[in-house]
């Protein structure tokens, strides 16, 4: 392989004085009478490189002088440490090869740009200081996850996007089809024919991947999903996207206290895994992005998260002394403000537990009471919900009579009850939202600019 | 973390004569009158544990004895070293608790169940070996790829699900839309609105990520993308899914030569990663699944594979002492007999490269003869094309003048021009089909048998 600037920024000692070969773009340029400088990315490392050289460079030092920024440059020259500077090393060029040339209307100049702007540039925004950080912090943020899991065997499945089911009964389905819209084939009665399309039926993107997740887990005893899922939502929020990636690890002989200790770790596993390996990028996030980032993520480290019951949150929200927007209710969902105050109150990360069976989904776990399902939802400071999950109805005559009364028709999910039928077992799962999880962890607070080519209503660019 | 199958298999020695405590299901059950035999998997090991109970077991014999096939249950026992037996230990067991029955119609019996049969059972398939088998190695040879490209400071790129272009013009897409098919807007002329769809326009599933992959490769240098495409092909095939993984890894400064290097080493990498993970299941497949896989597979990690250009492919086969079908041509496409020609002669993995630009999609960079572009395959022995690559059209000029010869509308892939006139670079990629590198490493001949729940023309099950 090449010599990159991760390369020289990794082995800086034994590069001092060599000879070094560099491939990249030119982030900035500026050109003197007698010398000039140049700063190069090639992505591999989030600092630049300062290139500097002098009258003396080959092939021709006045066109060089002329390269724009945003071009493509080769540079061979030598690595020369310079302790007492900013950087703590530069490169004297000894020639400097243009490789390809950057129109003068490159949009992408030294100065800020608006996040509007950039996003209407998705296609060069990677180049930005910014983009740069968040676009590798994602890369790690991905192989954190598989790492956590694989590390402790955890078979990965790849679960469908296609499907014929509906699993959270959310209706806000993208429809898949390869029927010809303008000619749509009908039945006798008039109906459009499904017969006749792809999959012989209608057909969409999945919302989640859980229910296939909990087929394995019935195999494999611990396994997870990491993939994308899709949303129909008309909703232009700036926490919404119509396409994003889920982490669904579902795991058999487990209960939602395990299932709370695996969300635990996992949250504090890749917080560690990316400050570690991305210190740059975090650095640059808490100074220009989000002030007391790295203190909020120090401070989830450190913190053994709270678990109180959804009943024990409500009581002491009536108890706050504080007037809400909305009154908190002991058969209602969580505001945001009552989110907030609660991690405020609790010190840190908190699982709500054991929330009312009626604003949950059909499959959580019938606590008994006979009110309340085994589900948890985990808040953060500064984020509000990071992940949901549950202890899954086992019991099958629970489920059927659940999904009655939340009317999930049975035969469409038959190979979901016979999970209960041959070898049933108590057990949990969770799923955390990926773009979510690192909008939480750069501090960017759109998720717009944490997707690469992100999806939403009318925007389908790229 | 409860204590697993695979936790007892890798510690034998220290836990000789110590109590255990296992969770899983019943693979095979021989009751005796005084005593029984449970064969006991977790999925967390390819082996099960032989579990041994006698008449002194608590809580109850008789009902243990009626435990049937399938069920989920938790055993207490001692750990029992048996150097002379098959098995290296087994378990005598103080308790064993019925947690799950299984009804008395479990479709998975301890006897060999036909492909076909199990693809309609594919919820319970993963209890079997060969399933247990084939989606352990998926999830490993996930982690394989990710692993490979992290280790290199790759970048991961989540390329878009949804799109609105055709990259590769093959036009068999899935449509995405959310307008109502039974009621669709019309504009004043009749036409559907597709200004009233999600993404006020027609929208599709994506057949590659390569064309978002370049955009990040040019601010990256070295990016992979490793997620979901899709064909709406109606081809009933072995080879054919309509949901499938790719790897499309893209490097900026990377000439066809050094695309050709990153693919054969990680096919070696990965190959090396499973055969060490999987050692049990890898023997399995060998043994049941294809004679001769490991030798396969080893004779692939020894060879370095050979480079040859198309014509000197085509010009070999037509020296050959064979007599083929389809005649090898010079202007034409390799036919899977003359693939299974090439690496035989060639004694092992083969590129063949510069092909005739004809036959090879728009973005691929024109040769010097202005006849052949920089595309490589890799074929393999037993399985023909496994790897499609090529060195990218980086020069804006030629690449407008392929994509108005191949009738690509240049105002869709504005910014996928873009790239070429800010800061252009000779750049490479490949596409791996990840399935059938499964299938190549299993020796499983059937897609539908690699994939957790498969999607094929008329089939959207589960």
């Amino acid at each position: 392989m090449k010599q990159t600037v991760r390369d020289l920024y990794s082995n800086l000692e034994s590069l001092g004085q060599q000879t070094v070969t560099l491939h990249g773009w030119v982030r900035n340029h500026r050109a003197q009478k007698a010398f000039g400088f140049i700063d190069l990315s090639d992505g591999t490392f989030f600092e630049t490189v300062q290139v500097v050289y002098e009258e003396s460079l080959t092939p021709d030092f006045s066109a060089v002088q002329k390269i724009r920024i945003g071009s493509s440059i080769k540079v061979v020259g030598t690595l020369v440490l310079t302790p007492d500077m900013k950087q703590p090393f530069e490169v004297k060029a000894d020639t400097v090869e243009l490789i390809g040339d950057a129109l003068e209307d490159y949009p992408i100049q030294p100065k800020r740009h608006s996040r509007e702007f950039l996003r209407e540039h998705a296609h060069l925004r990677p180049r930005t200081n910014l983009f740069t950080a968040v676009f590798r912090v994602r890369s790690l943020l991905t192989h954190a996850i598989h790492t956590f899991f694989q590390d402790k065997h955890f078979v990965h499945v790849a679960s469908p996007l296609i499907t014929t089911n509906d699993a959270e009964g959310a209706g806000q389905l993208f429809q898949v089809t390869t029927l010809d819209l303008d000619n749509l084939p009908r039945t006798k009665d008039g109906a459009i024919d499904y017969g006749k399309d792809f999959f012989a039926r209608k057909a969409n993107l999945s919302v989640t991947g859980q229910l296939q997740a909990e087929i394995f887990a019935q195999a494999f005893t611990n396994v997870y999903t990491f993939g994308p899922t899709f949303r129909a939502e008309k909703s232009n929020t700036p926490t919404h996207a119509s396409e994003f990636w889920m982490i669904e690890p579902e795991m058999a002989f487990c209960d939602l206290a395990m299932n709370m200790d695996v969300a635990e770790e996992m949250v504090k596993y890749i917080i560690q895994y990316v400050l570690e390996r991305a210190p740059k990028e975090m650095a640059f996030f808490d100074k220009f992005v989000q002030k007391g980032l790295l203190e909020k993520l120090d401070h989830v480290l450190k913190t053994p998260f709270a678990r109180i019951t959804h009943q024990e949150a409500v009581d002491k929200l009536l108890a706050a002394p504080v007037s809400f927007e909305h009154a908190p209710n002991h058969r209602g969902d969580l505001a945001t403000e009552h989110e907030k105050y609660l991690v405020k109150a609790m010190g840190g990360p908190v699982f709500v537990i054991d929330w009312p069976k009626d604003i949950k989904a059909f499959y959580m776990r019938l606590n008994d009471d006979l009110e309340t399902v085994a589900a948890m939802d985990l808040l953060v400071p500064g984020a509000g919900e990071l992940i949901g999950g549950s202890q899954r109805e086992e019991r099958l005559e629970v489920l059927k009579e659940r999904m009655r009364a939340m009317h999930v028709p049975e035969e469409e999910l038959w190979w979901y009850l016979d999970l209960r039928k041959y070898g049933t077992t108590p057990h949990s799962g969770y799923g955390l939202g990926f773009d979510r999880m690192l909008m939480y962890l750069t501090g960017v607070e759109n998720i717009r600019d944490v997707i690469p080519f992100p999806r939403t209503p009318r925007q389908c660019e790229f």
